[in-house]
């Protein structure tokens, strides 16, 4: 087999975040969960927005986060999402572009310029989706999805030519939200076990867990070869109060597994090893928008470059300390540089 | 006469700011003039869109950018400004009313819609303008317009019962761009003067300057009260290169004139009065964009608040270094704070 061209070929929800502070009191009267990913639909989009303080605009999207990452790291990274083509759909794809992701997943109005114009008149179609996020004074984000044309990506936008030729496939729990995207989500999985490629997972929300405890257990079992979840997820996903008994839990279902705690650092797991790797200094926490999804990056970066997994955990927490010492869910810095200048120091 | 309802009330190109990184080599690469303004038609934004770095997207327009600092800091503020009815024209409108701006100008979309179907379709319109902002690590900024829907403002957008309602009306010397909104700026002047207003221009940007000067020259001696400007600009009208010759011409066209000076501070003159403010304090300067808004929005706040020249100015001051702290335009903070936690040290 031939070596892949990418080292990393993502799928998920295709959003472009919408930024604003919110204070503690805000979020009550609103019924905003705090911490966590709620769905919201277009008239709770617009109601939400009309709210909210002056926003931020920037692409985001889970795992398209965690493949701008890898491409700020300097890896080859691919995604597929799906947006429609409207000028929030040209920010995300511009943004992809210009990061050097590769993705070229065709956008919802585009395709429908091959029927009719009559039928495009009425089937206009919802517009990409995005996320209004909150933060709170404690750098907390809460986070309400409406998924608009997300919602359309299904499986015959799985290119498989690029999974077959991607070392590690990268899924969103999310995905499992959008009926389409979870078909979608089986076919890719499909793939990657045909061409003898590596599948990997995240859990994203632990209300997503909640959503698809049953679904996420037999796949992870029979599929996933690299799971990522924070230790809320993990403890949700095998209904336990112990992030111990959790990751012990896991490992019997899972070759390797990557556990966030925030500032107590992660635990990497892989058969009967742990490592321990601490969180990376961060001067100030402004947002944790995105803390997850660029652990996943340098995680992922660091073992597709055959690095050691614990060095691999540690580039992946750097690369959430970067995130979250500002605004917005992807890097602002060229990680690369953030990686030479540790060398440097080092 | 009744006291006014609005403290100020500015007209200005309505933009959306997408701002990137860039190095001085990408600047030279693509012949973009340096810390200036220049306008650009809808092809080279496209052009230069698609080789930008990834983007963040705020709200922008230099005198929006005004009143989002006065909201900020407490005062009552209106605007006037175009955008189209399209999704960053409702990032527009949203962030200026989430800041507490009154701003009620039809978009153009809107209005054509009482047209028939057909004709919606021929004349779609150009879409809500746009700056491309590039920030170099110097922290100078590059502005590329694309005005779109700024250019279709005209003298049917000013509501002149605003204007009669507004303590001082501020309009950009950009507003000379379009050609209709150059007529309404003298419609909303003719409606100051008659309503024994004030009216306050900034000169916008030395480009702008060198286009227009005459006109600008006419305008400021017959009927600006508040002339702002940056030493640059200043010099560029009066074609001299000495900031003092400079300051002693304006004196002799118009009663006020606020001149920022960059790091340098501020130079306030009124009749044979001068007061020099210094600049506040910033620990990093991370992108200058709307240093002179900030600037001129902390003054206008303080003059409508009745405080002296000097006092006025260091607001100005504390509100441009805010501003430059971060990426984007306007106040991350809410300025009034900022005063709060000034008077509480004093």
């Amino acid at each position: 087999m031939s070596s892949p061209s990418y080292d990393v070929c993502a799928i998920g929800n295709a959003l472009v975040d919408v930024i604003a502070d919110a204070s503690e009191a805000f979020l009550q009267e609103h019924v905003i969960t705090k911490g966590g990913m709620t769905l919201i639909d277009a008239e709770r989009a617009a109601s939400l927005y009309d709210v909210i303080g002056p926003t931020v605009q920037v692409s985001g999207g889970s795992a398209a986060n965690t493949v701008a990452g890898i491409a700020s790291l300097g890896g080859r990274p691919a995604y597929m999402g799906k947006v429609k083509a409207d000028q929030l759909g040209s920010i995300f794809r511009h943004d992809m572009h210009a990061q050097g992701v590769m993705f070229a997943t065709s956008p919802t109005a585009e395709r429908r310029q091959e029927v009719r114009e009559a039928v495009v008149d009425r089937r206009r179609g919802a517009p990409t989706g995005r996320c209004l996020i909150l933060v709170t004074p404690d750098a907390q984000r809460s986070m309400n999805t409406y998924l608009g044309a997300a919602v359309e990506f299904g499986p015959d936008d799985v290119q498989t030519d690029v999974i077959k030729d991607s070392q590690i496939t990268y899924l969103e729990g999310y995905l499992f939200d959008p009926p389409e995207a979870k078909k979608a989500f089986y076919l890719a999985a499909k793939t990657v076990r045909e061409n003898d490629r590596q599948l990997a997972l995240t859990l994203s929300d632990v209300f997503c867990v909640n959503r698809y405890r049953s679904e996420f257990l037999d796949l992870i079992k029979s599929e996933i070869d690299i799971l990522f979840a924070n230790e809320h997820e993990l403890m949700a996903l095998f209904e336990t109060q112990d992030i111990d008994n959790a990751v012990a839990a896991a490992r019997s279902c899972c070759e390797l597994i990557v556990t966030t705690r925030s500032e107590k650092g992660a635990v990497i797991s892989q058969g009967k090893n742990t490592f321990t790797v601490p969180a990376a200094p961060v001067a100030k926490v402004v947002d944790t928008t995105g803390a997850g999804d660029l652990y996943a990056a340098g995680f992922l970066f660091g073992l597709t470059q055959g690095m050691a997994l614990d060095e691999a955990g540690r580039i992946g927490a750097l690369a959430a300390a970067e995130v979250i010492s500002h605004y917005g869910p992807r890097p602002q810095k060229k990680l690369k540089d953030l990686l030479n200048l540790k060398s440097a120091v080092a």
